[in-house]
């Protein structure tokens, strides 16, 4: 299996008559309905409706749990379509922080489950670092390793993003100390001194991420992430370097030398964290970043400022880790999200999850552990998991989903843009890669705002960073899809009563 | 269901004839063995076997492996035995490294599989913060809830026990946070700095773990894990308080007042770190601790010490938290291994996973987050996962295995006392709880071999810390599978090629 497309020449400029012909395409086939899939939305009942209501207070009881927004019927749930418990049918463009890859109930997914090859991976879960399964080679090289990006030739699985982030910097911080000292063996003095957290076998290293980042919240995960307080407030952290991402305005084009000075500026200030942390004695042995920070106000960078990052981390001896754990998996119209930024050599480290169903993370060679069990848990991941990431290839693969990807967005794009147009005063920064596409409103009130009428209407959309709306469809999403969600946007936006709130 | 046995009265005191009757009884009504399950072990292949060895080298070029012990046969394999892909077939007391609750194929296992009602569990994985399923209250209620820890009432789901000990510390510190400013509500300046991790947003606080401790991987769980340098050196880390936890010496009726004062000074060095890190500015939030050290050779300490803990943590107006995800979930003979140790409150925090099959915290009221997504991500667990965790509950409670893992556990310590006692110079400080039994052998390499020998005549065991061996058995073992891994025991000890080796 190849759905890898790192090789393709660079995406066909799109013109309204390819959009038009892509999108009459996708009718004709139909490909991206599976059977069952519900035509449109049908709402009875506000969201959350009683039943959810009821649910929520429940679950209050022996939980926090302010952030449920409803509970949903999942056996009902079809494709792009969630059933709530109220019986309210809704256009998925949120998709459980975007982690559905397929729709909801995709028969390749419970074609896994009857398969008799996969039932013992379910009912067995294995330490994978001690006692791997007799297929689990095979299963990493068919599919992991078939869409590897280029260069990192090392993968790990873990059972979350976060953990896979983790792993990813003790790779990067244990190339930094072999480098520093010329030899792959600690010395008996730094493996002594390590179980007690002292120096030299516990040095003093930092990462560089960036604001607005978001990459997870265990502890060294959550000292990279800087989009909401509420993940960080109370935390003891380390105090590591934190340097401006690009704020780019829109529309680009109107914007280029304005948005160039922004990414020269956020450059010069990762250098100067470089040498300021250098002579802090706390050097700098990596940098984290989103190829598109997906939940801190869905930020966009150009490949000329990826490339900076990467050519600042090599003058430093550091490493450049990609965290897709959003963006992979073919979502923006190429496998990885960084595959567009034309890196001049691979990143050091890709960490991936979400959609991919396992997380984990790809390696360079350099970074191949020296001793085992360096990158080892209890688990490491789940075969389970694994086997249902192979129906995600095969389905991807089969159905030319990133393709699909690159053609929906396209026309999801134009078509929100075309709704910003028509609406100045509402709409801003429209903005998008394949199918990662986010608008922003005036105020967060009427961002909110516009999210809650939406959900009313049957379009379940999400939010990121302050005044962003993002959607996160699955792959298996058609023209149809996105004509219901403009559609709904339309509506909303035209009507009266948030015209008042909006006027107040 | 309740399998619950908080307010069970003492644990009868154990004699011969108990044993005996224990015994004769667990043998008559044959309850732990299921359909299909092995006799006793055959060996073809030393372990490694050739395959293994081939599945291996192929592993190692797409990841550091050298921790894989041999590659196993899941389909094949059943209950307490193991097929390894080398048709070897072992009486497994290692069990993925103590997380196989019910033993391999257990039927409870494939029905649920089977089970329309949870179908839909394995193939939507939901944001369990955000849109959880229609059942998950019910599903929370009568599996978690059911077992929880007297006292806390509230509960928190993740994938992986090391995420679930992340999260523990986070309550904690939110906890000592609120009561310091009198208010759960952050002040705008925190809210603000502490998305670029500077104070007072983000304050410096500590938490207090024990030498020997092991509780995960991620930065902050490897910041409180102290047991081997694999898996800290070259890793910065915070500079956290970390206290002697006693070495007791063995049998336990010989050293009584030795060891009262050996946990009477790890106490007191706990008293003095507090001390120490409050006039720092670094002040101590929370103890974490493992009820028994279950990787750092198994380390066991008497309730006395565990009382002083809770005391030192009240008295500073700290936390503790106990992590269970080894001890938890019946195999001490108590649901809980905190049972065993009369604190006289409930602990603050209890961290749970492996057997459970889905990890989490359980929380006393007073740490309940005051803000929506302070404890939240992505995921948070997974409801397929939770699904199985109710069939081992079920199994649990109809087959009385937590009385199972204490009458197999109290005929295991004897017999491998009497090993003991018939090889003075080979074995040493043979304790246990329920089924997590250990014994010492005078070298690393002596303990090496013989876990190696046991192995390749079928029985594999695992490792605790330098010089232990250790079991984790499932919680269907039956007499029959103590008396297959003691009399091979017996074997290797009796072995005369082993015996010159010791010699040497």
């Amino acid at each position: 299996m190849v759905v890898r497309q790192n090789h393709q020449p660079p995406l066909p400029t799109v013109t309204k008559s390819t959009i038009l012909t892509i999108g009459f395409t996708l009718l004709l086939k139909d490909k991206q309905i599976f059977k069952g899939e519900p035509l449109c939305p049908k709402m009875r009942t506000p969201v959350p409706g009683p039943m959810s209501k009821r649910l929520k207070e429940d679950l209050g009881k022996i939980q926090e749990c302010g952030a449920v927004e409803f509970f949903a019927d999942y056996d009902r749930s079809r494709g792009n379509f969630i059933f709530d418990v109220d019986n309210n049918l809704m256009l998925d463009f949120h998709n459980q922080l975007g982690t559905n890859p397929l729709g909801y109930n995709h028969p390749a997914f419970t074609e896994v489950l009857r398969n008799p090859e996969f039932q013992s991976s379910f009912v067995n879960r294995p330490s994978l670092g001690l006692f791997p399964p007799r297929d689990h080679v095979r299963r990493l090289k068919t599919t992991l390793m078939s869409v590897a990006p280029q260069g990192l030739t090392n993968v790990h699985t873990f059972s979350g993003g976060t953990t896979a982030v983790e792993f990813g910097l003790k790779a990067m911080f244990m190339l930094y100390q072999i480098n520093k000292r010329g030899s792959p063996y600690p010395t008996q003095e730094e493996m002594a001194s390590c179980l007690r957290g002292h120096k030299p076998g516990t040095p003093d290293l930092s990462i560089l991420s960036f604001n607005n980042a978001f990459h997870g919240r265990t502890m060294g995960a959550l000292a990279l992430t800087h989009n909401r307080w509420e993940f960080k407030v109370d935390l003891p952290q380390p105090n590591w370097p934190v340097a401006d991402f690009p704020q780019m305005q829109y529309p680009l084009n109107e914007h280029e030398i304005d948005n160039i000075k922004e990414e020269v500026r956020c450059l010069e200030m990762v250098k100067n964290l470089f040498e300021t942390y250098k002579k802090n004695g706390s050097p700098v042995a990596g940098i984290v970043c989103e190829p598109i920070q997906s939940e801190g106000g869905d930020n966009y960078a150009s490949p000329i400022f990826f490339q900076g990052l990467q050519d600042i981390a090599k003058e430093n001896g550091a490493c450049l880790m990609m965290d897709e754990v959003q963006t992979g998996c073919g979502v923006t119209g190429r496998f990885w999200a960084h595959e567009h930024l034309y890196l001049r050599e691979p990143p050091d480290v890709v960490a991936f999850g979400k959609k991919m169903v396992i997380a984990g993370i790809y390696l360079r060679p350099e970074l191949r552990p020296q001793q085992p069990a360096r990158i080892f848990n209890t688990w490491l991941g789940d075969p389970a998991k694994l086997a249902l990431c192979s129906a995600v290839l095969e389905v991807i693969e089969k159905e030319k989903l990133v393709n699909n990807a690159h053609a929906c967005g396209v026309y999801l794009l134009t078509e929100l843009e075309n709704v910003q147009k028509q609406n100045p005063t509402v709409l801003s920064r429209v903005r998008g890669l394949g199918l990662l596409a986010s608008v922003d409103f005036p105020t967060t009130k009427i961002r909110n705002m516009v999210v809650e009428r939406l959900r009313e209407l049957g379009v379940n959309a999400g939010i990121s960073g302050k005044y962003s709306m993002r959607v996160r469809p699955t792959l298996t999403i058609g023209r149809q899809h996105v004509d219901i969600f403009i559609d709904t946007l339309r509506h909303v936006i035209k009507d009266l009563r948030f015209r008042r709130a909006f006027d107040d």
